[in-house]
């Protein structure tokens, strides 16, 4: 077995704490991983505190994973010691099922999530927040040695989920595209969106982040509380990207697209979306859902990315700190993303 | 000014009854139309009991409209008397905003429904519930000879609003498309979905109308309160059509669909959708609103009807009995849907 040292929570009732623990050996087709960054996901909150479904602990969050690799088992063709790799959201699947031949593995449903999942071999995965990784040579991905390490962190979940559904949705020259959330997912949206050729406006509950919008390259901003602003973007968009978490009414934002425009939701809040039927049907307007990208997408997601010289904003933060960075971010106090130095891990 | 006899509600709580009123003479770009058959829409009975907003009254509803040309105003160039044609929900717009450039004059901001709405001239519009109405040429359309007029009138609304989603997102052949709800809309996309090349499912709260989707040529029918059933088909449509508008929870449904599926509302209950973000996160699900099409969508499926030999199915009554067809269609107990003949008006 692989020696481990994480961070875990015993229970949804008890805080990250450092744990070692064991992982699985390299088989034939691993790839054995040296964590180096591991980003702060709200998903981490969500999951170690039971927000969404009953979770399996000890659980050891963490699934925006940079490292190098330390060693590959005998089939594995791809990688080989010595290179920078991704780990995403996801460490197996069938690669069988209709969503695998489609590459969206992420729907497979017998896929394996990073952590806080059963794997195939009946185990529980743990996650980033730990030294070292073992993972099945398919879902590890290529990681460009020309980029600063700790912001390519955040795009295995927050690049990849804004990415997705902007390219899925062809999203680029000649469309309004708007985002609701400046966060770790938005400030990833704005910068997606401006580089596909889009015209990009914030939408903000407050004046704060104006100067941000502009330095993240977003064309216009608007309050969304200054019924002025707000009524001068009514049926203006094209596309509104909305990264919210926390409990919000989308039919202010509804209202504000065009004939045939897409409201695309991956924020996941706890609460349901309540939707006046007229809302979208009149004026044909589309409520999408989106999830992160295939193994393919992330991949090209992150090729994408080191050419066009595309990071997140990160904080880069020593591991013992974490509740505070969870405190922080749960008041949006982070620009743009935890990071953890995985070296601070002792 | 011509002369009308309708069928009209004097306020939200009034029946209809016999109201003789005038209409505006046709002006040079207008058409006079004598109505041979009107349509009875389920959105006949919200706007007469101010279900979703209040009403204009006194109110004649009617947006299903057959006819023949009477009379044509010195400019119309479309049309000459005796020719068939039909009206559809709208009766003017601006054609010059985004919308009207778009071919999507429904949802032109100034546009004029057929009923319960202002005209240009500031004065109430009249329904088809009547013997004639006066019609901007551009909102008239051509209706062949070919079909039973009966069948042609709920095209005008039920046809279209059930044609329109199915053409804008290309369900056809190797799609799976399920139909909720087999009344006025649902029978029509039936039709449509079948005609397409799609394979059509209809999904049905109970046994009752099984032969009847056979004959209206569905290939699937599943009755969604028996467990069995729903689980042989979860995960299987491309698109869901849903045309219910009575209040009904339609996260059931959006786990029948496929990734990437499309479940499409046409329905308008009159209270929202809830639906969980998780529901249309995970697999990438898209909720799409959709209303009645533009003129030109009208036009080209009253055209593919006539090649294609589809027509709603009806029920013929007099207009004396519209109380009672009220009744039945609240109830489900029409066969596909009611349309009065203009002879009865007397």
């Amino acid at each position: 077995m692989i020696q481990s040292k994480g961070y875990a929570a015993q229970s949804a009732e008890t805080d990250l704490a450092p744990w070692d623990f064991e992982r699985r050996e390299a088989g034939t087709h691993d790839v054995l991983i040296d964590i180096l960054y591991c980003g702060v996901c709200h998903s981490d909150l969500h999951a170690i505190k039971n927000d969404w479904f009953p979770g399996i602990f000890p659980m050891v969050p963490g699934h925006e994973i940079v490292g190098r690799v330390r060693e590959v088992g005998a089939h594995v063709k791809k990688f080989k010691a010595g290179e920078l790799v991704g780990v995403s959201v996801m460490v197996d699947a069938c690669l069988e099922c209709e969503n695998c031949r489609n590459n969206q593995e992420q729907f497979c449903p017998t896929g394996v999530q990073t952590y806080n999942s059963l794997g195939k071999d009946g185990l529980p995965t743990y996650g980033g927040y730990s030294n070292n990784i073992v993972v099945r040579e398919e879902f590890v991905l290529n990681v460009s040695e020309k980029l600063p390490l700790a912001g390519v962190a955040p795009l295995l979940c927050a690049g990849i989920t804004t990415y997705s559904p902007l390219r899925n949705w062809k999203v680029g020259k000649g469309h309004k595209l708007a985002v609701v959330g400046l966060g770790g997912l938005g400030h990833m949206a704005v910068k997606f969106g401006v580089a596909f050729g889009a015209e990009v406006t914030i939408l903000s509950t407050s004046e704060s982040k104006r100067e941000d919008a502009r330095s993240l390259g977003a064309h216009h901003f608007v309050v969304t509380k200054e019924p002025a602003q707000l009524d001068a973007v009514k049926s203006s968009f094209d596309f509104i990207l909305d990264t919210v978490s926390a409990p919000h009414d989308i039919n202010l934002y509804l209202s504000l697209l065009k004939t045939n425009g897409v409201y695309i939701c991956v924020g996941a809040p706890a609460e349901p979306y309540v939707i006046p039927p007229f809302g979208i049907i009149a004026g044909n307007k589309v409520v999408a859902g989106s999830g992160v990208g295939g193994l393919a997408q992330v991949q090209e997601m992150l090729d994408y990315c080191a050419e066009n010289n595309i990071v997140s904003d990160v904080e880069i933060i020593d591991i013992k700190n974490i509740h505070t960075a969870f405190e922080r971010m749960l008041k949006g106090d982070v620009r743009y993303r935890f990071v953890i130095d995985m070296a601070t891990i002792g």
